[in-house]
């Protein structure tokens, strides 16, 4: 990628330690969450940049319900595990990570130049492997847009996707995939890391 | 996050817009490539990266091979999709984003705190659900690590799984899931962006 150098890159355009770091090396995965809020402009902020990442024939699938209100947790903390509770309802956010079986009706605008709704139309495994891989793909993009903006997230799998469903998306049309707790982390309430398999234990050079 | 204030940084913690435009605004999806190589101590970098992003259980069921070698892009042609042939070959580096589906097999080292592993045993659905969203993560931890080191990416669903699966893959334990082509894009040959869905279609505040 060839942009303007700044003080944010080194000479081979990579991001500086620090930005790196905050992405990946010393994020972590949060639990206890500072009183500090989240703001809808911030919400905002974060689609704004998810929405970039890339999806397969631009197919965007992701959808995003985002929690803050007393009331919408409330509706959600009957579907999540125990020991998801807690750490939930005191997370200033929480984002239901969804994708919409509908997504390729967008299709003819969001990719215009080929008539992509058609390879989806009455293909059911199809809509479905393609909204769950693209909607993962874009909830990994808000998690790391999160860090971006100076955020802390806490994904989750932990919770009984069913009973989402049928509070959120009754209609059946959107699905929910996963959930990510969002705001500011109390590191004071971290843990020690846990261990990464080695590169040739996950990936070969060919 | 509150970790120390640096130049790649505004006051709330913010990385700086240089840096958010290459890994979100700025970044594109690449089919052309310069002829420019992509070093094993670089997908070493890269992966000592994604490998950090978080997933369930610290799951870690994603595994990636690069092919690099002629010899290796050519076992890999006759499962492209015949759009996607010439920039594959092309590309310096074509990634096979794959997942393992005995991952569970190594919770006792990554998650050691519980008994994670029994979980999964003869849980299939669990597994297959599990190994193909954690993986889908972690290779969208992969396009945007490759983003913050200063390469570009080309993801592609868009070739035969099952090929793929029975040239690289042909005990069945790791299944390929979408394709990553790397190196440095070639900015002249990208098209106008298309566009994406507003905040108001795919998300809301509750």
């Amino acid at each position: 990628m060839m942009l303007l150098q700044t003080d944010s890159q080194n000479p081979n355009g990579e991001l500086d330690r620090t930005a790196v770091d905050q992405l990946f090396r010393a994020a972590r995965t949060h639990s206890a969450w500072l009183d500090r809020p989240v703001s809808d402009d911030q919400l905002r902020q974060l689609y704004d940049l998810l929405k970039w990442g890339p999806t397969s024939a631009n197919s965007s699938p992701g959808r995003i319900v985002f929690l803050r209100s007393r009331a919408a947790k409330e509706r959600l903390a009957p579907a999540l595990a125990p020991q998801n509770v807690e750490k939930t309802l005191a997370a200033p956010v929480t984002a239901i990570v969804a994708h919409d079986l509908r997504f390729y009706d967008e299709l003819p605008r969001l990719f215009p130049h080929v008539d992509a709704r058609s390879w989806f139309v009455a293909n059911e495994p199809l809509v479905e492997t393609t909204a769950f891989r693209n909607g993962t793909l874009q909830g990994a993009y808000l998690i790391l847009a999160a860090r971006a903006l100076g955020l802390d997230a806490g994904p989750m799998s932990g919770f009984d996707n069913e009973k989402v469903d049928r509070e959120f998306f009754p209609d059946g049309r959107w699905k929910s995939n996963f959930l990510v707790n969002l705001g500011y982390g109390d590191r004071s309430g971290l843990h020690a890391r846990n261990p990464r398999l080695a590169f040739d234990e996950a990936a070969r050079i060919l």
